[in-house]
């Protein structure tokens, strides 16, 4: 698509999609109260702060509120249009708008480019003409954009979804699904806030390196994440090119790396996708983070949304893998962990025989006698509070530690609700990363919200917590690819 | 250990050990109230039905309960006895113990095997001794067994703890620590219910093999799942050959499969990690599952654990594949579901033109104008119960389909409450296994709990699901297997 080619060239201003200061809806049904336009009508009128005006040739008012007729019946000129009709009066529509003075819109049906050439076709007209008056538009075939305070266009009733908190995390997916399912509900659940949420959709024209390039600029925004299951032509190459000079992190979940997952792709929204290796490559050698599920995406996203606080300085630190030291009340959780970091490239770092009696002299007698002192160190289900902080404190001053899981069972009958606070309190003092593993129930959140709270990352599994410390080695060794590339 | 390799050729009764009808907890302390001891003799007096009796030559009572200060003054012989001692007075201990009567023992203590070789002699004479006494036990440097609502060995106090409900898995873990966290939180959070866990520890006397013996036989349980890090010389032949005549399934999560898993395993329980490699081929060739993570684990019992309610006869079917259809109202959902299927190894099977034109019959008008009608189906956000109903209707007696993936997004309208009660009414009268998603919010509990009431497993994401499509594959193969090996 030639337009999209040359896409990047344009430097429209997306203020107005993402923070409009009134917005318009076009399309509402007098008879279908679930009608998506509606939907959007009552939500932005009541749940959010934009100024909301509704349009439909059919009703004086919808759920007793007043709607236009017309677009020139409104009272102001509106920032953002939300475009709810079908395909063929689309582009009647956005002219209209256009002329309007309209300076952004939402298009959020479907029957475009991902169903085939006659769709193409319509979607093409819309960019030609959106280019050449200047006006982006987000879509089609989307559910549009989630800015809160100030705007939501998703059509799906508010309390059908699991909204997480605000947050400093934007997140971009081609898939509407995508984002209200798993975004939504893993930020949600583990704490993650998000800034601004955005479905492309068919990204006919705005695409993945123009809103790089906003929420680069967006002072809301630390973590930029992406859901994309492919590129238009040239698109892949802009957006790793933006990706390499951001300042921010830069996730992506890829979809449709398998072949059967490219041909889903294909029929889901008419986009090619990109070969998976191929993207893969391009993703490490531009510093992008690509994590290949859905659980190590959200810790990837947690790690980055944490340490993004200025006072974690560590997390533009250059962590080499084979610096790591773990400790455990459990030797099975020890064991375990060692498997999971062989997987992810990670290795343990060799204690000298001095360390060890070191760390021998530090744990209670009994722990002392039965404690495995290699590493991972296993003070066992003897050990307490005091043995973990002060083995702690001796692994923060080692020179050849450079981070440390901690795997925590507050099961075991010595340690005490206050253990959180007092390992916070020790990583507060250095400049070196604790990552901890905390059982995921409630009963231990005590311990878990005293680390969390001070931006120490908890894992709920032994995979999470090294998911975790793997996401901060790429973002320091990102750091340094970043670094060397703009020399 | 000479005494290892041969102690299959014995058939101790394990049934005192698991169904005591009266325990004597040896080694209380009348100072520390937190001494093991103290914590499994309260515990078992109080929380759990068999009969309980203390030992210690230092008190009267323990926490108001009588105590007595020899075995000679018990009232009677109990068939169980927990030993609470220290690893240099165990020997003796033991050996009162079975001159007294009785019929089985669990040893807490460490300092044996584990620590060298001072301890492995210690550890060996105990077993030479049990063995020409006929007296199995279990341990040493171990948690023992939990066998609710009999007897629970687990020193650490309840509080503490999150202990799933009764049911029908039996588990069996090296780790104390992996066996209350991993086992336990998992288990209660995905609802799977236990029959019997067991810390084997050091396993000197009572192996793996003897343990799949036990649960063969025991009416409680349908799952047999294990947490192993290696095994004794010869043991690990032995268990898989047991394993393979088994009719219940058995599963094996490994630890100390890399080589700094296996460093650390061996300073954990000390024994020697089998090569990781030769035990998975091992596993495949005997019929034993073997997940490679804690979640798959998690997913693999909870598909057994529910199809084994001989309500779902297709538990022991045989499932090709490549014979799988999904049916989705995201698309982006089928997406990353056909990468994970690839990733597993299954794949999706090939609609004909007239199945596609008869799936698009069924749809409401909108959803059939948009719909994505490959495998697999994405039936988009206008959806609705009855175009979801009718297509698995349709997907139930299609040849070229035997197991449906549906990946349920109630986030969008027009799905309502009762779709998990629609989706088991059909799914109940056909003879093929469906597989739901079903997002991990409360909010959709309704949905969940009308599925899984009637043994539909529902994974909290896209990958689970897929894991548990993948177990009932494996399941049906090993099935094959087994009959094979038996001809």
């Amino acid at each position: 698509m030639q337009s999209n080619e040359n896409s990047l060239d344009y430097d429209f201003d997306l203020t107005p999609i993402f923070r409009p200061k009134s917005t318009v809806i076009i399309g509402l049904s007098s008879r279908n109260p679930d009608h998506p336009g509606n939907a959007m009508f009552s939500k932005n009128l009541i749940e959010m702060k934009t100024k909301t005006y509704g349009i439909t040739p059919r009703a004086n008012e919808i759920d007793g509120h007043k709607v236009y007729q017309s677009l020139d019946k409104l009272p102001e000129v509106p920032d953002l249009a939300v475009v709810a009709v079908s395909a063929r009066h689309t582009l009647q529509v956005i002219k209209e708008i256009a002329e309007f003075g309209v300076k952004g819109a939402v298009i959020i049906g479907g029957g475009f480019a991902e169903i085939g050439k006659e769709g193409k076709k319509k979607q093409d007209e819309l960019v030609k003409f959106c280019i050449d008056k200047g006006m982006p538009f987000i879509g089609p075939n989307c559910i549009g954009v989630y800015s809160p305070p100030i705007v939501d266009t998703f059509f799906l009733p508010s309390e059908r979804l699991v909204k997480p908190k605000q947050g400093n995390v934007a997140v971009i997916s081609q898939s509407g699904g995508v984002l209200i399912d798993q975004f939504f509900i893993n930020c949600k659940e583990r704490d993650i806030g998000i800034s601004t949420a955005v479905s492309i959709g068919n990204k006919a024209m705005v695409n993945e390196a123009m809103l790089l390039k906003y929420f680069e600029k967006d002072p809301n925004t630390d973590v930029i994440a992406f859901y994309l299951e492919g590129f238009h032509p040239g698109d892949g190459r802009k957006f790793c090119e933006t990706a390499r000079l951001s300042r921010k992190d830069v996730v992506v979940y890829s979809g449709g790396i398998s072949s059967a997952g490219k041909i889903a792709a294909g029929s889901h929204t008419g986009s090619l996708a990109a070969d998976g290796s191929i993207m893969k490559g391009a993703y490490k050698q531009f510093s992008v983070i690509n994590p290949t599920t859905e659980q190590y995406l959200t810790n990837t996203l947690k790690t980055y949304s944490m340490l993004a606080n200025p006072f974690r300085k560590y997390s533009t630190m250059s962590i080499h893998r084979d610096k790591i030291a773990v400790l455990s009340v459990s030797g099975g959780h020890g064991v375990i962990c060692a498997d999971i970091m062989d997987k992810y490239g990670l290795k343990l770092t060799k204690f000298t025989d001095k360390q060890k009696e070191d760390i021998s002299f530090l744990l209670n007698p009994v722990a002392s006698r039965i404690a495995g002192l290699n590493n991972p160190i296993d003070i066992t289900g003897s050990g307490t509070d005091d043995d973990i902080v002060n083995i702690l404190e001796y692994l923060l001053n080692a020179p050849n530690v450079e981070m440390i899981f901690t795997l925590l069972v507050p099961q075991v009958p010595q340690l005490s609700m206050r253990l959180g606070r007092s390992i916070m309190q020790i990583g507060n003092k250095y400049r070196k990363p604790i990552i901890a593993y905390v059982p995921w129930t409630p009963k231990y959140d005590l311990i878990r919200d005293a680390l969390e709270m001070h931006y120490i990352p908890c894992g709920h599994t032994i995979e999470e917590t090294v998911e975790m410390g793997t996401a901060l080695i790429l973002k320091g060794e990102g750091g340094i690819r970043k670094k060397m590339s703009t020399l």
